[in-house]
């Protein structure tokens, strides 16, 4: 079983890398790009665990360890 | 219209930092998490241009700025 995870800073927070690549863009001439926004994905290889353990695992490793909760958001997915 | 990009390093490349966070995910006892793979994750926001459109320059974008094809790979998505 796969975890999925995406960690995003959140909408309200500043985002300079996002920021960078979008001037980057339009500079090279890709004005329909309106805005760019970067995160983290992380695949997560599991083993020996039910789905629904998986998915209570998950969601506590990727609060706790892989987002700060003060800038940033995550989702995640459980995949077979 | 969006587009989601997924950026990881190749599954023959090292990626020290999803190791890091292997190792530090073992030691606070969360041993089924075989293995961990980092990368980025991009959001664009698309205006003006159809899908089809869309689809050629967010491959191209992908392609030539986004990754780095000598250690990375890439997906992408266009969503509604």
């Amino acid at each position: 079983m796969k975890a999925h995870v995406w960690v995003m800073l959140k909408s309200t927070v500043l985002d300079p890398q996002g920021q960078t690549i979008h001037h980057a863009l339009s500079s090279l001439g890709h004005s329909e790009v309106k805005s760019v926004r970067q995160g983290k994905f992380f695949v997560l290889d599991l083993n020996g665990i039910t789905e629904n353990e998986a998915k209570q695992k998950i969601e506590k490793i990727a609060r706790d360890i892989l987002t700060n909760s003060v800038i940033e958001e995550f989702r995640f997915e459980i995949v077979k």
